[in-house]
């Protein structure tokens, strides 16, 4: 095996300095560091994986287990892969997007030695995968959860999130609040949690109002938020706001309700949900957004990962966070008669 | 060290059922594998990465250098990497983000023995993270280009693109045309190799209209966009047309350009290039877009990593692919007189 003695020699330099280099632990001139690089890819050393692999039983190589983001993508899951990644680094680990999570994957994943840990996105009601990883003893965390609170997770404060909604709009008036989410092939029970979260977060906040609820569930796209806009009209016309928890529909939704003759917001207010300011800009009029903590919650879970595998906490980490309220054009009093 | 032989008296299976599993090569009852799983874990049981380091100095992973997309995700590049982490595990390779890619960063990264190669992305005219690849010899593709043309790239065909959305302005009798392309904070030189290209391709494709040119740059958001709107009208009010290849801008210069009186289309038409088409679809009017091959082009730059890695290839490939363009309501009549 090669040695960083080897390294070394082949790069004329002291043993500390190619440690410096491959630790990153001190600057070292960009000449001298270019050819301790050379030398490295010549000799072909392969140190860190490796000899920690060996000495440790430890790749520090975490995996993160994703729905199939490129037929789907969407601002807010990638700022939780991208903090996920940053998290990652910021403590010396590395972050590798499994992209694939059918059955034969994630064995050959669980198996294969590669990993230390994984965070597992999309995270169902009752997911199998979880079960998978339970079974397999591989560490994990979560982002989102399942029906049981007792595993490592960070998710979305949807209860807090839904009732600052809905107390901004009763703060225009407005008293018959319809929500909008998303429409799932799952089957009943493997939804994903999000879902079954937000719609019984809304449950509860508007049982004050007294109003019966209307909740649609439509794909997250365009066309799904031209749904959204003609069910609206057609089964709920007494709602006079909307809390939308599907950003991929937010651009229908408004274009479908202004094709109806619903004006937003003279007619309809909008509110939309754990999504990107961004986003919502993009929007004519520009959309009042309740901005998801992605990047950081991204972070917090990689952390929680690593706390445990660096054995820091004992109890499984919980972290909620709720989304941030920012005022666009999209809300505004309630229509009178 | 902990052999396979372990894992199976652990597991009470043959030595060859943990192979299937471990190598996904063959179907395992879920009881049989979920037995060999906890018994890999219990044991540490680290074959694949450790073994293949010693055997061959190989790791099979490749690591993605990506600008910082935490803070500007952006539906395209966000293609890019999922088609990337696609391609590699369809070989069998697994993809890291590497998501810093500061000097220190990169030498950890080069000198840690972690991956056999590396993508790049957001590549420079002038890069010196492609000097650094060099000079190290990790091998390497790259998704865009330098002043080079004879690294191993990926990358959208701008040439073709710009002259098809030229042609189609012109079939709808546009003959002022501008460009709205991406400011960069970089100095002259080391702007990304995209922008460079998209200019000198939009010069030659409207050099046969005799028109003087009209290039606006700015940044890729919605304020962005609105300020291309001000500047058009400002500087180039007898543009009747705009290419506009930064999709982050694109809502901001419809709704801009409405601020100011223009509608689009009866007054400006709009086609944005290097998008995906649910993006256009969320500003109203829907844009005419040319859709970035971007899952392709994400698939196709692993796949010319590993090659090189595999010995496949000799010459160091180059893949162009243009933009597909997809009619929206964005285009319309030139305005006469």
């Amino acid at each position: 095996m090669v040695t960083m003695r080897d390294v070394a020699e082949r790069a004329n330099v002291s043993i500390a300095t190619v440690s410096f280099v491959v630790n990153g632990s001190k600057r070292v001139s960009p000449e001298t560091r270019a050819r301790i690089e050379a030398a490295i890819q010549e000799l072909n050393y392969r140190r860190n994986v490796v000899a920690r692999a060996l000495a440790s039983s430890r790749t520090r190589i975490l995996a993160l287990l994703h729905p199939d983001l490129e037929s789907r993508p969407n601002a807010t899951v990638i700022q939780f892969v991208m903090g996920a990644a940053h998290g990652a680094r910021e403590r010396g680990y590395d972050l590798v997007l499994w992209p694939v999570n059918d059955d034969e994957q994630m064995s050959h994943l669980l198996a294969g030695g590669l990993v230390d840990g994984v965070l597992l996105m999309e995270v169902r009601i009752r997911d199998p995968r979880v079960e998978r990883l339970l079974a397999s003893g591989v560490p994990f965390a979560l982002i989102g959860r399942t029906e049981k609170d007792d595993l490592p997770y960070v998710d979305i404060d949807f209860a807090t999130t839904i009732e600052r909604a809905v107390a901004h709009l009763r703060s225009f008036g407005h008293e018959r609040i319809a929500l909008v989410t998303q429409r799932t092939k799952a089957q009943a029970g493997h939804e994903p949690g999000r879902i079954t979260r937000v719609e019984s977060a809304y449950l509860d906040a508007i049982a004050p109002l007294g109003a019966p609820p209307a909740i649609v569930a439509v794909e997250g796209t365009s066309a799904g938020g031209r749904e959204a806009a003609s069910v609206l009209g057609a089964d709920f016309p007494g709602s006079t706001a909307v809390i939308l928890v599907n950003e991929g529909a937010s651009a229908g939704l408004v274009k479908g309700s202004r094709a109806l003759g619903r004006r937003v917001p003279e007619d309809l207010s909008i509110i939309s949900a754990a999504t990107t300011r961004e986003l919502g800009e993009m929007i004519e009029p520009a959309l009042t957004v309740m901005v998801a903590p992605a990047p950081e919650l991204g972070r917090l879970a990689a952390d929680a990962l690593i706390d445990q595998l660096e054995g820091v906490q004992d109890a499984p980490p919980h972290v909620l966070i709720p989304c941030a309220l920012e005022p666009g054009q999209s809300v505004g009093p309630a229509p009178t008669g």
